[in-house]
């Protein structure tokens, strides 16, 4: 429960119950702390607290309401941090976190031992299987920072024979060179100064990494590209300053794919009309790639799990949410 | 020539003649007064005055720079408002209106007897032959407003199955219903206020016609849409309110196809953020779509140019701007 900004704390509540038959209930195995969770603990978003915390999980079905059929107690679940009928005009086109009947997860909070998650045949997806440990921080990201950065590789035009780079070094930007590399990208440039982050955005398939910010950073990325441009750009943060970075960062007629949360963005119509990119983002349809990314970590061919590096028990809620305000730590996960 | 606001007047200038080996000397059959030249006239732009005007244009090729091999003296020829070499990566990706080696037009203006075009090869497409005087108007509508609708019912993702709804009635906006109908899309909803633009929406068209403005015209929109709001929305005012009512009126995962030159536009990040609309745009590529246009124009499946319901001879060009600027008239074509 977050009481206020920097003031986390765990504490017992009631379990969670049925209440709409649409409704299933999940025991977490795994859950965490998003990026997103920081703007209200750092003050920058408003908190009415004491308020429930978390929109990240993967766990194990216990009940379901009378309607539920596509998942069954004992089933290993992972879902996004929309709630959604998976059956609208909108879901069927793919954009499930703009559902008309969307629910944030957010406001249930899913940093806790048990959660209570609406429109469960829409939003849950089943593992073929119950994963071994080592597989469930992979689940995890599943739920928000690798559905997330994947969008934003998608809606960003990456794939073969482009150059994407990729604006912001946390567990989204990071999990975005991931989907890039993934899809076929050519070329992907992560800007990062952070050394740890570097070296998982490596790991992950970035061939270049740019230190440098701003200004700098475009010209940097202009250099490594003939002085276009990339083709492609991932933003995962939402500020002023990386959203602008990521369009001047695009040739003319490439693609911005923008994950950050908006916090006081302001786009100038002029530039952003002579600059001539594609801009696309927006709360991530994670659900839309649920079945494909958990299926490339059953398979073992990704392991978007490592950006967790840090685990501390749910216990420690507060620990963890210091270390990633302090950037100790790229993505805290907790064990209920 | 324009010395300023309103203030617009017909001179006797020296010929043109080639500066460079990649130019050529067109003798102008049609050109014609844009939307965009209002801007300066109505003093939202500034004006550094004299300065030519005019960047539509429709005519004989005079003469060629010894490096220009794809056009000849006799040719009838058709660019667009940016000069482009067609041959960079910019370009083959077919964003020639932001070419490395683009050239306004405007700078040298076309709203002349003459006009010197840069970078001949790259820029003018020639028609199959001489055309009749009936289809001049809709080989000059295809150096810009014809192009530019084009772009944007392509940027909004129009065709079939599509609702497509159109923010603006000049030229533009009508010949993107134009584009829209002949790209399939299933309904077309004009936003006009003008009954006799309506009556043009409704003959290039368009299936239904919406009066209302700002927040009745969105909520127009989604009343025509089950709710859920248009799938693809072309953008061609360039204002604040124009580009919020695009925004709004397209559902999540939309896309918004904008070509009106943005105008004291910021667009706020967060409403962007959480609409999900695809958004693309910028000054159109025309140059991309000219083979097509001409081949469309050519056999007669469209006839754009009726978008002018003034003609005028090129000395009266201080009336044809009047006549826009007081919207008596939806495009005033000038006659050298």
């Amino acid at each position: 429960m977050m009481y206020g900004p920097g003031d986390v704390r765990v504490e017992d509540r009631p379990d969670p119950a049925i209440h709409k038959r649409t409704d299933a209930i999940i025991r977490l195995t795994a859950t965490c702390v998003c990026g997103s969770d920081l703007w209200p603990y750092r003050g920058q978003d408003q908190v009415d607290g004491p308020a429930p915390m978390g929109h990240e999980y993967a766990g194990v079905v216990e009940e379901i309401g009378s309607e539920v059929t596509t998942v069954k107690p004992g089933d290993f679940v992972i879902g996004s941090f929309f709630a959604s009928d998976n059956t609208c005009e909108i879901c069927r086109a793919g954009y499930q976190s703009s559902c008309i009947h969307r629910e944030p997860i957010g406001a249930i909070g899913t940093q806790a031992e048990m959660a209570r998650i609406p429109l469960a045949d829409g939003t849950l997806v089943a593992t073929p299987g119950t994963p071994d440990a080592g597989l469930v921080p992979s689940f995890l990201a599943a739920s928000d920072v690798l559905g997330t950065g994947w969008f934003a590789a998608v809606a960003a035009g990456a794939g073969p024979g482009k150059t994407v780079a990729v604006v912001g070094d946390g567990a989204v930007g990071l999990l975005g060179v991931l989907a890039a590399a993934q899809l076929g990208a050519e070329r992907i440039i992560a800007l990062s100064r952070h050394e740890p982050r570097q070296q998982l955005a490596l790991q992950y398939g970035a061939t270049d990494i740019v230190t440098e910010r701003g200004d700098q950073g475009v010209a940097r990325i202009k250099e490594l590209t003939n002085g276009y441009g990339a083709h492609s750009i991932i933003e995962a943060v939402g500020t002023q300053e990386s959203m602008m970075q990521a369009i001047r960062s695009a040739r003319p007629g490439g693609h911005v794919g923008y994950v950050g949360v908006a916090h006081d963005v302001a786009l100038p119509g002029d530039e952003l009309f002579f600059s001539a990119v594609h801009l696309h983002g927006g709360p991530a349809p994670v659900r839309r790639f649920l079945p494909e990314l958990i299926d490339l970590i059953w398979q073992r061919t990704i392991d978007p799990g490592k950006v967790f590096d840090l685990k501390l028990p749910l216990d420690d809620a507060a620990a963890a949410y210091q270390a990633m305000d302090e950037r100790r730590a790229i993505k805290a996960l907790l064990q209920p």
